[in-house]
């Protein structure tokens, strides 16, 4: 792995694992007022596009980082929805 | 544009346009006591070191979409931090 592919997977790592002090925050204070709906569920769709075009281009980069961002988006919007 | 260009241009059009809500709603409430501020500080890393990362493969829809991106989850981390 060449430091290009290594700024790739931190780039990866981060943008993803970004979302889980969202969720604790969210999770713990049960208050939703400031998230965006509409950002949640449009964030949500997009992910899974990218999901899925991760699965055609059969490209394994691409399905993990997004199938790890959607369960957390998925949580966060899920958790906007109910505590709305 | 075959199909699959098109499904991950749908992808980055998503993910990228889904944060101008937050951005409105924040601007407008100035309210941000449920945005967790680790999650914006390291998703905003993150998407400058996809930026960097699209500079040095030259490849323009990396570069594109996540300068859009940079610029409206920093004006979402500039917000949470003004109206802490």
């Amino acid at each position: 792995m060449n430091y290009i592919d290594l700024l790739g997977f931190l780039a990866g790592c981060l943008t993803t694992s970004a979302f889980v002090p969202q969720v604790i925050r969210t999770w713990k204070t049960k208050s939703t007022h400031d998230l965006s709906l509409g950002m949640w569920i449009a964030f949500c769709i997009g992910v899974l596009c990218w999901l899925v075009y991760g699965f055609i281009l059969e490209a394994s980069p691409i399905i993990f980082t997004n199938f790890v961002t959607l369960f957390l988006a998925g949580t966060i919007l899920f958790l906007k929805i109910r505590y709305k």
